[in-house]
């Protein structure tokens, strides 16, 4: 008798793969608020068992009830386990926990962006095969209840486009540089002396970390299942005050920004610095917080806004699954909800377009000697390559031709090949005195 | 055979009562989606029959397929109709609709907050008993789905303090007299004459709509049943420009916000217009758009923001949950989902506290003649009745004592019953001018 059958003794049995940050704070959460998530499920969620590297290490946290092992089978072979939650992270013994808990008719309920998006093919497949309850709220943005949102309160409508902010670090890093002027790398070590950023920050300042989370956002928003490793990725590490300042000037914030939509040409999809209007709801958001925004064809405009990380809101969003999945169990039903928007036989490898095909207006900021000619030579490439100026402005005056000036322009939309075609051939001219600096906008025309 | 348990035909019959905007605007979805909802549910959804109370008047619509009647029983008494959605409006009929068919085993389906709000025991007591889907996203701010995210995305948490922005029409109001300067009955004929605020818009400017959607809003995250005619209300027609400019100067903006939250001494809610500081995501939401804060126990602070109303969102929030009640007949489930977040036996009447008992920081606006010894006096009584001041500024010059001036004071938080009688001896003193006027803040502290 396999777990999801096997309701009949009075409690939910739940094995924990990882006892870290997450791990410990749902041991937590369960134990501080047991009477209530038993009032919601009808009967007791107990975590029965843990598999850890190190079963001997200190958790400061109680654990008791709770048997411990080194080693997956524990918990995999054991039909008495219902649900199996997967927090240890990384990619290949996550996608062995999950696949085969999904083999062995176990609810899965999982926090692994990383494992969702880079094995997104393998691991549907296994929970549609297996239908049984996938709970991944914890992957995106755990305080934010954004997997719910796009599967259900959107089933009544088509998302056309979605933006995120969905990395603390970066977006903290971001809006300390904004509010003291300060520079990428200071914020950064001041953030890590805090312990806002990891030792090894790269994953969050690079761009890969939104990445993950966008891909999981568009199999599920657009109903198919994408490559990440074609999802064009570029990370805040080239972002200077300077540049921050201009954009406040001009009226806009500097984000990371992950953002996809439909086109007549297909699924386009991004992750990069983006400058957004101030009067977008999304460029309120500052510190560690995260925030989604979806378009849909029928609702329009909405955001959802909250912690993206941290121990208790990402506990909090496994806890929501593990409510949900065990409510299925306390009824005795096959889980009736697809882990991604269709059923498998509607979902299809969609390709995400290649980035030079985008189009999108474009903040550059030139560095040239204030030389007799400059600006005609920039604005008559722009007409060579069909780039549309929306606003020139000068951003220092030079006292000799020897100081450079700053020229900041704002294109109309435009497209990504001719603008970096035109930069190649501008940034080649005698009186460009450094490389120029390009960073996409997000705005509304 | 009840509809619950017929679900032996390959597709799902829907009966609705009404066909305004939105039971329109919910034909011509399901028209024009229908291989996405199919390709969602598993079963294509047709709506079978309608009730209305001109069965032949013209509403502009494809109605083929659809039976049309006055007769409610037409609908409530057939055997073959799984879903009932009830797009009516109004108390009695409504009522009357969602309870019969809550009897008759089919699962239910509203847009309405009156009814929901003014006769919450008598529709849960028989959404309970029944056992069916219940849904009621569309019933607050249709382009969010709050309902969803309270009852699953919040299923792991404990919510402490709620506030929302849920009347488009008000917040409309507010947001073009913030940006124009104008007076209140200005902008509201305005909207009237472009179709944004109702013939009779009593219910949006008096703050009830707003106080029925929180009442629905408090029943789920305080898992009670509360009544309505507890809830202090108050509109917001006696806004005036100055007052709105005085509040952007000390950095707020002044909304309509329905509030409630856990206190000690209880579960304390209201619905008035609120200083709110420009720092809050809440401040930054304009025009018709709604948005609600939550703050849970784990998750921290989080926002969901969209459209309000209109046909199509409302629609597409009734779409949504269509759908969920859909996915639950096709797998032949009894819905383990309770309407509100716990069982029957957990939901308790709640007492909402008395206005009297609430604490908050107050903006005051006095009109004074400029006499000596003013404020004096006025900070005296403040003294007398445990009132703090935050801070005190004097917005006009007067040229003599003759021409009254304006003193704005800001107070720590101070309980409601002793800030009224303050005010009330203030009033009675001789150089007062004009009553003075009161608006509550929030304000983290």
């Amino acid at each position: 008798m396999n777990g999801q059958q096997d309701n009949q003794h009075d409690y939910i049995r739940v094995g924990i793969f990882g006892l870290g940050t997450v791990g410990a704070g749902l041991v937590h959460l369960l134990q501080e608020d047991r009477d209530l998530i038993t009032k919601r499920v009808g009967q007791e969620i107990r975590i029965t068992k843990a598999v850890v590297a190190n079963p001997d290490k200190d958790r400061g946290i109680d654990l008791s009830g709770i048997e411990i092992s080194n080693d997956p089978s524990f918990i995999l072979d054991d039909p008495n386990i219902d649900i199996v939650v997967e927090v240890v992270g990384g990619l290949d013994l996550a996608e062995h926990i999950i696949i085969e808990a999904f083999r062995q008719k176990k609810s899965v309920i999982t926090a692994n962006k990383a494992v969702l998006a880079e094995k997104t093919q393998e691991i549907f497949d296994a929970a549609y095969a297996s239908s049984q309850f996938f709970g991944f709220e914890a992957s995106v943005a755990g305080g934010i209840p954004i997997i719910r949102t796009i599967r259900e309160g959107f089933a009544g409508d088509s998302i056309l486009e979605l933006s995120g902010i969905m990395n603390g670090t970066a977006n903290y890093i971001l809006s300390k540089m904004t509010e003291e002027g300060a520079l990428f790398s200071d914020v950064l070590q001041d953030a890590q002396e805090k312990g806002y950023a990891e030792a090894d920050p790269t994953f969050d300042i690079e761009g890969n970390d939104t990445a993950h989370k966008l891909i999981i956002l568009m199999s599920l928003a657009f109903n198919g299942i994408f490559q990440y490793k074609d999802l064009y990725t570029e990370g805040i590490t080239q972002i200077e005050p300077l540049d921050i300042q201009y954009a406040d000037e001009l009226g806009y914030k500097i984000k990371l920004l992950g953002k996809a939509k439909r086109t007549p040409k297909g699924i386009e999809a991004r992750v990069h610095p983006t400058l957004i209007p101030k009067t977008k709801m999304l460029s309120a958001v500052s510190d560690s917080f995260n925030a989604i925004e979806l378009l849909g064809k029928f609702v329009g405009d909405s955001l959802l806004y909250g912690r993206g990380a941290g121990s208790h809101p990402t506990a909090s969003a496994i806890l929501s699954d593990l409510v949900e999945a065990s409510r299925s169990l306390v009824v005795g039903e096959v889980s009736p909800l697809y882990p991604l928007s269709t059923g498998k036989e509607h979902l299809e490898k969609l390709p995400i377009l290649p980035m030079e095909e985008v189009e999108t207006p474009y903040y550059l900021r030139f560095t040239v000697y204030d030389h007799v000619g400059v600006l005609s030579k920039i604005t008559t490439t722009f007409v060579d390559h069909n780039i549309n100026i929306q606003s020139v402005i000068q951003k220092t005056q030079a006292h000799s031709g020897d100081t450079p000036i700053h020229l900041v322009i704002e294109t109309h939309r435009a497209n990504e090949a001719s603008v970096q075609k035109a930069l190649q051939k501008i940034n080649q001219l005698d009186f460009v005195a450094s490389q120029t600096r390009l960073i996409r906008m997000d705005v509304m025309e």
